[in-house]
């Protein structure tokens, strides 16, 4: 087991990583402030693993909220539904939430965590692999609006992540490419030496070799904490963690939630940055046929998808978070390894980009 | 015009109380981040008091949120309803929220600032005495949900509270009772003299004396400022403001939202922690006497509604806030002007001042 600890404070939490670890109470018990537990998961991943959950926490007889898979149902309505059953289990302040999936049950556990009774401790366990590299590290909490993703929500930090690689073995292929969008995302913006591993061990990874899915997992997680240290609340450095992310975004929502997995999206908008950075001379031709090459070899799509036209994507673009007095704001590449926020970016390039970088069928 | 400072470290903020102050734009504007307000108000007050906000705001062309009026409403379906109004006036993160109203509007407002883009700034401007003296300062927000009043929130607080004296003028006569409440209620958990001032004033405030009303504010801002300043997330001392509350709460909720104002609830529930702390041989008869004296000329009710058996009570009360590990605690007096929270309460003398508390009618 490898233990990192993201630097906050008072806040500050360890992420552990490792095989097995959700059978290990010792690492999650320290956290508990009273005498119960919650834990909420979904319909797919439950059945896998939440026996284990149970039986290493089974002096607590944890209370158990499944909720059904999908981004589609990372809604106010579904949280609604997880209060309800907070309530009537007469779960208390002092109530730890355990999240227990991917992506979608971290963010809606810890935005739950974030307002149930106006704050409940809560631990990530998170079971996908853009869940273990991404979502469940950094206290980013919230749901979806049909007008937007992740619109509502809040900055509320877990106690500890526990992230047992052994989870990995239940995953689909396509949700551990979904995975690898955003470990390639953390070498494009902040290590070419951690990008050109991955050029090298993309097969390796995809065969879920152990080694390479727990290196990657861990600088990954190295990246996102020191990140994450220096700027919590995503004052300046944070926002580039959100390369590709304002077009995959306006993806997910324009295609319906739960169409395309946020990792295809994040790659598709990964993709539109990078050709919007070579335009504007940053980015070498030879960098942007890397980044495709190995976006493509991850399984990943490459272009957004063919109903995404220029408008529609300037429409759901409009309503990013990251937009300042009506000006849209985007995370570009310099090169690979060093990523910049501009808002500096005039529509015509923008216009032949999202053209140029969607499917034409 | 008086000003107090809530001391919160980075978090300090001014309480401003005075007349005529909705049309100071000198103490809203300096809280601006960016370019633009959002007023959130509700069918009963924007009649009165939007449009001089409206004119005092008028080169920002503030957006206006109108929500219908009463506790009924302070849900997350309301509150999902203002973030579409939000994104659809394209709405970013330096996008200034208003609350104009009572305490509803307030909690809405700063629970909708707490999670809007994970967080926008927000003023209060309160126009009821209840908010005046109570919602609008400390930073508790959040919705109700069917099974709990005050469930879903969070600790946010403002940039500033303008508290304009003159809306009084306008507050019809049951909520200014309402209001008295909390005021009464101050007196009694932390200032005997202020609770004897209350004895000899009562029917000036009643009559809605301008400097009366003031003074009374002031006092009672300035007590909840030292106390939510001292505890803010209520770990300990901030617990004692709930006085009559775990009560109240109880009946607001057993009630429907809305039928009994949340000052009258607060009020029968004073009462009832009075009685029972009578019986715990701490208040004397006498004080007791002079409580139940102080609301009813305060024209507020004194006993909880007939259909609070005491089996219903407890029902809704297992769900409090302040519950821990399945024990109630409650904010109880060992005398005018000094309160305590106690866990170690019997269940005979309480089912007795429960009986005892409610109206035979």
């Amino acid at each position: 087991m490898k233990t990192l600890e993201l630097e906050l404070g008072e806040r500050s939490y360890p992420i552990h990583i490792g095989a097995g670890l959700l059978t290990r109470a010792e690492l999650i018990v320290p956290h508990l402030i009273g005498e119960r537990f919650a834990i909420i998961s979904n319909e797919t991943v439950a059945p896998l693993y939440l026996q284990v959950c149970e039986t290493t926490l089974a002096e607590y007889q944890p209370v158990v909220i499944v909720l059904p898979d999908g981004e589609q149902y990372k809604t106010l309505d579904v949280l609604d539904k997880v209060f309800t059953t907070l309530l009537t289990e007469r779960c208390d302040r002092r109530t730890t939430l355990l999240a227990l999936g991917g992506g979608v049950i971290g963010d809606m556990t810890g935005f739950a965590a974030a307002c149930y009774l106006r704050g409940v401790p809560f631990i990530q366990l998170p079971t996908t692999l853009l869940a273990q590299v991404d979502s469940s590290v950094g206290g980013k909490t919230g749901v979806n609006h049909r007008l937007g993703k992740n619109m509502i929500g809040a900055f509320y930090q877990p106690r500890c992540v526990v992230i047992d690689t052994d989870t990995l073995d239940t995953l689909p292929d396509r949700e551990l490419s979904a995975g690898l969008a955003e470990v390639i995302k953390y070498g494009l913006l902040h290590d070419a030496s951690f990008f050109e591993w991955l050029e090298s061990n993309v097969d390796k990874l995809l065969e879920r070799d152990k080694e390479a899915l727990s290196s990657a997992i861990l600088r990954s997680c190295e990246i996102k904490a020191a990140i994450v240290a220096a700027d919590e609340r995503e004052a300046g450095l944070r926002a580039l963690l959100n390369l590709g992310h304002t077009f995959g975004h306006a993806i997910e929502a324009a295609m319906g939630y739960g169409t395309w997995l946020h990792g295809e999206a994040v790659a598709a908008g990964i993709m539109i940055a990078a050709d919007l950075s070579h335009r504007f001379g940053w980015l070498q031709a030879e960098e942007l046929a890397r980044i495709e090459t190995v976006l493509a070899r991850a399984g990943l799509p490459v272009r957004a998808p063919a109903a995404m036209t220029p408008e529609r994507f300037m429409a759901f673009m409009s309503l990013d978070k990251k937009v300042q007095s009506g000006r849209l704001r985007l995370v570009l590449l310099e090169r690979i390894g060093a990523a910049v926020v501009s808002d500096d970016i005039d529509q015509t390039p923008l216009t032949e980009t999202l053209e140029q970088c969607r499917s034409q069928q």
